[in-house]
């Protein structure tokens, strides 16, 4: 039911399916893009009823996927709906995970009126769906998207906020040997996309021609970021009066609290010999 | 041993590993980078010799993975080498696909001699590993790479060739709603990376801002590559003297035989009503 029901809103056929039960051992993971949502990781578990020497890994693989999950799908059988069913419910709620209940093959039975009023008490979202014939596959999705946490469909900006509409950031990008081959790696690619949608631009360098490239602009930038290792030699090269800063305090902002830190970091000045300091 | 194997060599955890064979059903992906070959995809599959209905479900899940495979490993127990292996070796020989066989659990017993000397006039690489003690994982991984096919390692550029050191791109990043979120598609990434690999910079703009961005700049750039659905506003808006592309255009370059296809778009003028068209 779940393997399938996963192919049908991924599109593709992600594990086997066999018509018996419990064919699923490892977790089987999927990225894919859920828009609003953006990139989602969806993670076939096995159940929680599994018995016998490897029936107990499973349940640990599952415990662990619960663990790492912001968001469920809880496969009910049609009709059924059982001890099982509440376990797994009861699992998610102990860790404030919101939850969606898909009723999988609901052509072959109705889920239990009482049952949907139970999960209506509870706030908590059903739908019926049919992975076969491809049915409420769109109310699925729309669902998942309406439980989805909030930061997960608007986020702060990156650095667009501190460039501006039509305005210019450059973004200094050193190309180590540890670097992904070919590619960027994300943080950098998050912050052009960042730069674009706030309808500014970005010049792309590396180190050694931010020298060249901020000679090719008619007037400076209104930021430079640079990666962090380069931090000296591109200060050299930036006129003082542009301010520069780097990935790292970027994504400080986007994801932590900057000013803490900052305070945090202002507090090392009062530091006296012997003091304890918890880093945490 | 193969799910072991797996584990060490991307040092996670990405299949239960149980000591009953036959645990690997779901041929298991694990994407990761190795340097200098970039991006791979690891596929851990079941065996061929697998019995009943799911067994013959696994096996053709193998052949499909086989099918997807540009590098073999084929892990064969310390000692054990039978009809399986030579089985697996035929598979893939057939598909002309390199192969590096792997002898693991090298503590336990040694390959047997006739064995590596068969592997030797076969031209067939071979190591000795214990995914256990991390042996011989360094000598795999140089082992893979020294046997991937030559194109791997080494690509043609994709538009660092056409800007030259030192000089400068513009690219057009026209943002729709099927862009993934907060994020570029690969070809722009790439494209970035291979300007920054071979010394030069990028502009990177969307079609709003592309005369703005223009306007920012000392003197006109070396080339302006734009997403094809822009193609008409951008060559509006870029100066007649400058040399004008897409990104398609660029990836049927790298990837395809460009010249074949412009002589091809080039006979269409010569066909008459009636012709037959092969579109392969």
């Amino acid at each position: 039911g779940k393997s399938s029901l996963l192919n049908a809103i991924t599109r593709q056929q992600v594990s086997i399916v066999a018509p018996d039960a419990g064919t699923t051992t490892d977790p089987v993971e999927k990225p894919m893009e859920l828009l609003p949502l953006g990139p989602v990781l969806f993670i076939d578990t096995a159940g929680l009823d599994d018995v016998g020497a490897l029936g107990e890994l499973r349940v640990k693989k599952t415990l662990e996927a619960f663990d790492r999950t912001d968001l469920a799908i809880l496969v009910a059988e049609g009709g059924q709906w059982g001890e099982f069913e509440e376990q797994i419910l009861a699992e998610l709620a102990s860790r404030q995970t919101p939850v969606v209940v898909a009723f999988n093959k609901a052509d072959l039975a109705e889920p239990p009126p009482d049952r949907l009023k139970a999960l209506r008490a509870r706030a908590c979202p059903s739908v019926r769906t049919c992975a076969k014939e491809g049915q409420g596959l769109q109310e699925l999705r729309e669902a998942l998207i309406a439980a989805a946490p909030e930061g997960f469909i608007e986020n702060p900006a990156i650095v667009g906020d501190l460039v501006g509409p039509g305005e210019l950031a450059v973004l200094v990008v050193p190309i180590d040997k540890a670097a992904p081959k070919g590619r960027l790696i994300l943080p950098q690619v998050q912050a052009i996309r960042d730069l674009l949608d706030s309808d500014a631009m970005c010049l792309v360098v590396k180190e050694r021609e931010l020298r060249a490239g901020l000679a090719r602009l008619v007037r400076p930038p209104k930021l430079v970021v640079t990666d962090s290792q380069a931090f000296l030699k591109v200060a050299a090269d930036t006129p003082a009066e542009v301010p520069l800063t780097s990935f790292s305090i970027l994504f400080s902002r986007f994801k932590g609290d900057l000013v803490a830190q900052v305070e945090g970091a202002l507090a090392i000045d009062d530091l006296k010999a012997g003091d304890r300091v918890l880093i945490a």
